[in-house]
């Protein structure tokens, strides 16, 4: 936890809810960061989740010397199916007995705070794009590769959500037809393709397949692969998840200069576990197969960035999305 | 040409600059078509073309005995690379002499009506969104399969041009990384895989490995296979058109699925002379693979439709175009 003193009284309180931790910020009316803590999820039922962000709020307050009424609204990021207008959580991707929670009531009923809510992908492409990688662009599309792949947009300047508010399910566009079979039955989508999971899937069907590589023991040991085990393979240049991360990168490429060519956002944001392991594996041969892809204009008008917020993203999406929706509340 | 009473003061003009016609239509606040008329475009021109919506405007006035002073303002969809905001035509797909021609400028100067510019594909999907198949949704994806593929996007009952103003080349989008060469070197783009070129190119394939079809003569001739050729041939089931397009359906449902994941639209339009020529061959084919390939939610509040303004819809787009931009000059 750090602590520094409140630069205005607009302050708003962003919560990135995750499977393993609860994480909060405090900014300022300039996005800064006044305070920082997190709590481990637990169980992470509606209850315990609902303590831990009351708990995150108080221990902010008491860190930043802030008072409660300096505090103009509420932002939380969670994972899975949710109804961001209404404020009411479908089900948790990873978290037990969520069903149809009134999440944003249940917090403004206990804290007093107004509360909103959104998808945890939305709200680190929100942060990105206001505080971030995008610089306060106004169109910006952002991919993040961990476990999944998962994106959201920023369309002149606000979220995008489309009518379902499922919009930004970017990893289950289709980017080989007929290929590789991925999440969902789905062959050749972006996930099956570029996410953790799918990369480390990669990796270990080619050391069964007998090639050699410094992982060949931890996969044949039944280990998890995890993004720190990647970087340090890539560093020693291990050809098998060389090749493998370069496979990837492609599609991550082959998806930003399609959406170049559909959207032509200001700024695409490339983040998620992945992308902080090996930006060197991803970065440079994704822009080069989407420089390929993109027609001139797009491209020239367009950058592409590695994410700059880290952990913080989604916390400060959160942030940003509750003083947007305290300033005019009624929008989208 | 057609003619009826005005209905209201502020009627505007929708003009579509082909490379064979300019296709002028005069409407109501109500998108009510009050006139119709069309020239051929001849040598195409920057002059030629100007003389030729001079005319267009004078037949439509003179048709629907409406006054100068009853036009509120005029939008025109003109083909190939243009910037919507300043109303320049950087070059024409199909037309000589076009080289930064400030076309907006001039027909405001010639004609003293306010006028409007933006991409064919753009108005003809502004149109369909507002006054056709999309029924006024505020979120509208278009799709036109014709001599090449293109699309428009319609996005909070706007529309989108990103920050390239190039936003909608969803012909240069790839769902098949790696597959079938198509235009631009690219592999495996929806254009490359569902436009008429596209289809006609692997019919004449199939013809030329020894297939036998209804085509075969005129192939072999060398004879332009036009969409009615394909009506026709798909009507009398010639095994290689009806696989073809069975192809090309499967591939525009990829793209639609894909899109339905990323943007969740109201409404996905399909249209262009491929599918007005064979619906049947496309659109239930395209539905079936864009269902699985959607997330259940997003497929649930989405609807996809074959256009319904044939012709009309650039030009309506237009002329909608035209009423939006003189109620709020500022807008996007």
């Amino acid at each position: 936890m750090s602590r520094r003193t409140p630069k205005s009284a607009q302050l708003t309180i962003g919560i990135d809810v995750g499977g393993t931790k609860v994480y909060s910020i405090l900014v300022d009316s300039q996005n800064r960061i006044l305070a920082r803590t997190k709590k481990k999820t637990k169980e992470g039922t509606p209850p315990i989740v609902l303590e831990r962000i009351e708990t995150c709020v108080q221990d902010l307050l008491k860190a930043s010397g802030a008072a409660a009424s300096d505090i103009a609204a509420l932002g939380i990021g969670f994972p899975g199916p949710l109804d961001p207008r209404k404020g009411i959580v479908m089900e948790a991707t990873n978290l037990p007995g969520w069903n149809h929670f009134p999440l944003t009531q249940e917090v403004t009923a206990h804290l007093g705070i107004p509360s909103y809510l959104d998808n945890d992908v939305n709200l680190g492409t929100l942060g990105e794009a206001k505080a971030g990688a995008g610089n306060g662009a106004e169109n910006v599309f952002g991919v993040f590769l961990g476990t999944g792949t998962g994106g959201g947009l920023v369309l002149g300047g606000q979220l995008y959500h489309g009518k379902s508010g499922t919009a930004g399910e970017v990893g289950h566009m289709i980017i080989h037809h007929g290929g590789r079979m991925g999440p969902r039955g789905l062959r050749g989508s972006v996930e099956g393709l570029t996410s953790r999971t799918a990369i480390v899937q990669q990796i270990v069907e080619r050391i069964e397949n007998g090639e050699k590589s410094m992982l060949s023991d931890e996969v044949k040991a039944g280990r998890r692969v995890r993004s720190g085990t990647l970087k340090k393979a890539f560093a020693k240049k291990d050809k098998v998840v060389c090749d493998v991360l370069r496979d990837a990168a492609e599609h991550v490429g082959v998806l930003v200069g399609s959406i170049l060519n559909l959207l032509a956002p200001d700024v695409v944001v490339l983040g998620g576990g992945v992308m902080e392991a090996v930006p060197d594996a991803i970065l440079p041969r994704a822009k080069e197969v989407a420089r390929h892809i993109a027609v001139p204009d797009a491209w020239k008008h367009s950058t592409i960035q590695a994410a700059a917020l880290g952990d913080d993203a989604g916390a400060m999406g959160g942030a940003i999305l509750a003083r947007m929706k305290a300033a005019s509340p009624g929008r989208g």
